[in-house]
């Protein structure tokens, strides 16, 4: 395989032409057919809907909603439904092709999908919430399905909200359909270890990148930047397998320990604590640019995305 | 009811916001409620596609097609397939709210939709049209249906398309769906009248305006723009209602006769004549641009959309 | 055919059993053979739900909704949905082989079905009443249908009632059913006359009777007990007809004029007084009780069922 | 928890009140939300059917069937069909809402519900009753369904009348549908083991309780009232985890032996004599009555539910 | 149009043969392109079931079953079921392929079929015929429908036998469906002059030819072979017409009165004879052969098929 | 079980009377009841569709499709799909037939059917054999199906088409369903093991044989006729349980080696050879005919069927 110059790294992008850049180096490295390029690089089928919803205060409010069905080719697609004031249907392509991607590169039975909501979950009620996602569901009937198109949760919406969908479509289809959705409550059939799957792969992921690397993870320190549900986790499980985890952070700052983090008790610190390191003993509060700096084996970026950038690329420091 | 300012008049304007700008002041004479409002101005459910079609010559080439339904409160969704290089989705979606009005203001129990495909049909052998139909019909067998969303033929389709339409999407169903699509050919089913419709609409409408501003049919001019389907069908049922028609124009020029320009004649020289009005004796060839500026007490414009703007408007005349 | 001693009349009977006495009359007389009768006597499906609904107040209330099909042998079963506090299965059956025996008598190709929820409409909100509705629709969507069993208002429920079931009917059908539902908005497509149908029915009925019994209805006097939406519409178009209505009654009493009363004027005058005839001038007041032993021709009982019985029958006079 | 008054022990009870007492019980101490309570305790469905049927002779006869979904909240509804002369919609009742305890309790993705018809089998031809489980199979076609509930044998039905229902059930969808209904022969695909199921049931639970209570089966006693299927297999499986049965009882009488009973023998014996103890050598035949108050650690009542009612229940006795 | 050699006359032929040479001479006859002769010569479809029914004395018998769709092309194809010891495959092909030749010779949106089962009705009960219908119907259920193939009584089946088409097909379906097959029952749908339908048919086309050979029906004579259903409805509407019907004939031979018979009169006769005309006075007997010789203007052969051939084409005659 | 005359061995016989004369023996074998005998011997269901495709020059042939499903008793048919210029119904039928017997004798939970279209794979482009599966597939959407009928490949079809069948019926079904046939490619969701499959059973077959016969594999010697797919796998397992295969054949003639042929070294050199063996070194060329009376223990005919007949199964010698 002859050496192909790499997509031009793109800070703060349009996230489908970041995609796509991706893609289209992906597509030069294997070589495929320009028709296949083709096919694979529009969506199979965008659907954009208006969604009328009654309010607590019982005004009517009209929001829009998107499904990107990216590919089936390999099985019926899948992915989230993020509910986000700053959902558009770009962003919504670009992350319905990522998930065909993803499932095509782990080779299992699915295609990509992804849909959204634009509208602020923060700011409204369990009530609104409810009414919304029933409507957005009833409006995509025909698209669900679990031999079609399978949801999952995604930015602001979760089991609560994956509940709602399920009943709505099996109230539809006049029967209980728990495979129409995943991530729903475990005692409405979801599935054990949802919870830490996120940071369980971020694990997997870096002791694979270790092994090739041949960093030994028993001498190996770690930085986590972010302690929200995948940073937390993340920590833990590469702790249990040696790293000493030297630094974390939130948004209420980065901590230090070069004895290494006890990450069990860091949780417990945070859970009663309004979900917030602030106050944590044991550590030392260092500046959270910082952390990105630090010399550490593994930096495990769990905040948000976009974070390592070509500006901040260079400065990264092996301990 | 007070005076409202019209909404300003754009000139090649974006599409969408023609429509929503004529609708805002529409909205504001009826007293129209502001939920309500915001309902009607989004579209109910947008669909894009990606279809591939295997070519001619064996490649395969992936078109962009969509279906904007715009609203069903009234009764099923109605509205054209457009085949055109320019079709995009916002000209879609001002298409299929156009169709809710007009649906509406007859008062048939219909509600608005239109479709469309970015794509060359002048370029595109009746092979490589028909595979594209088929798979655009195909990828919208949940959308259309004679109680859902029924097509028609538009701008680039024509009964032939309507006809592979139905096709296959009686095909899909497995059995013969004559309702799901209407400006089929008549033996399929297809309805008698179509063909001259829409000229016979403009009489209809013309014929309405002069009652009601107390022009006499018998004694009024009147000047055609556009001398295809529609043009010539509306100079045909003018001039039977009694209407001098002194002026015609089509591609070639504009050709006028004070005393009246025979219809028949001139469609019969057409029809053999490649479709051409050019070199038609009886008459005198104008400018074309002038046609717009004679002193008739009917112009019809049926050429093409926008021709009448801010600045010729001042410039037509009354006879 | 030999005499055969009528059904004994029962006072505020259960309605089942009521209605049974009546079929067993008539089906000897018609001579039917005992195995149809044994299909008759039993409706042909009862469904019984379980309805939970949220209330303003954020509570969860449980209502209980009934529907019967009591017969489809001659096509779709047609019948109200009812809203009362009262409301049980064995009305319901009665009333829905009531509607087999209409339907069958005038020979349209319909048969009988009925619907109800125990609730009382009067003591609840308009988002109460639609949650209510929608959700017994929903129950119902296995049992509905516009070739299955078409439902209509009734004690209750009105045109707004029937537009939610519409519209819930057609949401979980993915498309518009405007056919499942009678007695819907006219907007909806529901039909024209249904207002005035119910007491152009009595009038068609008693027209009938006086040519029967050789009564001229010019020379005819009338009472009618009762002034809600059949009363009201009965004796305007009885009088149209030419009989003289000489005694009206509501909640408030009974009013009385020998020289006949205009219904137009009494209609307007209640118009405006809050569905009263309280007051009305051109008027004589009398007691209620009363109204129902005026020597008159026609007596019509339109204010409640079970009016005439075996204590007052034998009171009735002619005029 | 505090303790809790246990619901009135009723002997002959109405069986829908029985279930309710004991699940009000069970509601408090649970600590059971009221709306949750209001919403459990009303069936989510009950259908009622007319069944007519042509008989042997050729007369027709009409039976009534009822199908009752307690709560599909888990899954599918589960729950047997009853052909019994006392069937009645109260039973169904109750019987739905136990399945509905019973499948949660173990924690198996099911609901709860149960079915019936008003007949006696015993007094059916083989082609009736056949006859009559098609009828009914076909007026539920929209109840059942593998993703909504699905029927199994009870009182009066068994791998037979299955095989009718999934025939019929499969007929109907144009396919073979061995999903639908639990309880077919082996052949048709039913489950393996599923005969001494029941019994297997008894002996699981008589030793988990046998446990709690430091009870050791290898120096237990126990006594069986009923050698039926259920009877003689908890009899046969107990014996095997050591217990000596030293009495078991059937319509013909009870048979003591102080040393145990040779239950494989027994059963041979059963097997060869028509059903039925009588004459079985190696025991001593007691009342039948005074089987129920022998000094034992396990007493088995598995003849008929209701055997321990608070009159006989303070004369048990521990051996 | 140059002259085309007819297809030679095939007596007792082969049906589907005897077709396809009719079919080809009007396929040259019209200038058919090859290629639409090549798929109007297949039928679309052809469907073979085994029917497993129960027989009266409890045995199983299995019969064949046959549905052939010709042609859907101008609508759902339209088509008889014959009961008959000789129906085959060939058969029903060739009468599927006339009933389109028929439906788009008189331009109806209907396309062809054609069903039948080898049975001998005639030595069958009413019950083993009910259940080879039923069964019969449910093997056909993919394939009949409103909209898709509409079965109609022929051969060996009627009204009682569509009944019970209709009723299963509505059982399977879970609603009444009376459009699914014509011929049925005026009661449940059937349409009115289906009895005399066959029989006008034979007088239009016959009075259609008359006109074209301007012969004046009022002095015309007119011989009628078989005075079943066909024939007697043919002659009593050309008699209402003015021809003279000087003969028809029965099973029981032939009937000549040269001063026309009064066929009101035959048919009176007949209804009273067991249906025959045995011992009819008025008229003559003659040989029942010689009936097709008689001079007259309209021999009209109403008994059985292929009654004309090549043997006794010359030889008859005109009055 | 009393001694039966084995059915004659018919050569080259009607391949459905070869399968019926078979099935009769083993019949009479298991004593099955007539009535079970008489259903088994029809096939449920026979589809015969007419396929117009469009050629590559642009005309339209029109092929003649086959599916027979002989019975889904034990589950839904299963069979492949040949294309072959001698497909007819006959053999078809015969092989449905054997697919039930088949899948009974190993008790698998399916039925048996076959299906194919009479054309020439050889002699069509890919896109002929592709617009001819979908047309196929398309004709067929109403019996194949996850739970109907499951189609596979066979002589002239292989994954290719499969993945065609499977891809027409998604897009038809609007949802991915791999479950509709097997053989498909293994991307696609294929089974693994498949290629060799038929090769395995003749090996597990043959050492089953062995063990009935103690014959040990170690000391067996075995002759292959035919080195496709089926004998080369079957040589190549026979192989490694220790058989010596000394002779193996294919189109190019027969090639022996007494001390055993080294299969791998065979297959390599036929895969480079364009498939043939034909100057394959270490063994020596023999006649073709020859191979079939080699003194063998195992003789494997893996080239067509029919090849054991009465002629020459008394020449075959054991080693």
């Amino acid at each position: 395989m002859a050496y192909i110059e790499p997509a031009p790294l793109l800070d703060k992008e349009n996230p489908f032409e970041a995609m796509m850049s991706r893609f289209q180096t992906a597509s030069q490295i294997l070589g495929l057919e320009e028709e296949i390029y083709n096919v694979l690089k529009s969506p199979a089928k965008q659907v954009i809907v208006s969604l009328p919803v009654t309010m607590d205060d019982g005004s009517i409010k009209v929001f829009e909603g998107y499904r990107v069905i990216h590919s089936t080719i390999l099985g019926p697609s899948k992915g989230g439904i993020r509910f986000d004031p700053h959902v558009n249907l770009d962003e919504v392509k670009a992350l319905a092709a990522w998930m065909t991607w993803k499932c095509a590169v782990v080779d299992i039975p699915y295609g990509g999908g992804k849909g959204g909501v634009t509208c602020n979950p923060r700011e409204m009620s369990a009530g609104e919430i409810e009414r919304l996602m029933r409507s957005y569901t009833q409006a995509m009937m025909g698209v669900f399905g679990p031999d079609q198109d399978i949801p999952a949760p995604d930015m602001g919406t979760g089991p609560r909200e994956m509940a709602w969908l399920m009943d709505q479509y099996s109230r539809n289809k006049g029967m209980t359909v728990p495979a129409v959705v995943t991530g729903k409550p475990i005692v409405m059939g979801g599935s054990l270890g949802r919870t830490e799957a996120t940071g369980r792969g971020v694990m997997v992921s870096a002791l694979a990148a270790m092994e090739k690397l041949k960093i030994n993870p028993y001498k190996a320190t770690c930085a986590v930047q972010g302690f929200g549900n995948v940073g937390s986790w993340a920590a833990r499980l590469l702790a249990e397998r040696g790293l000493k985890v030297v630094a974390v952070s939130d948004i209420s700052g980065a901590y230090y320990n070069e004895n290494g983090i006890n990450i069990d008790a860091a949780i417990a610190y945070r859970d009663k604590n309004k979900g917030s390191l602030d106050g944590y003993a044991e550590v030392q509060k260092i500046n959270g640019a910082d952390l990105l700096t630090l010399p550490v084996d593994v930096l495990v970026p769990a905040a948000t995305e976009d974070v390592i950038t070509s500006s901040n690329a260079g400065k990264f420091k092996r301990s």
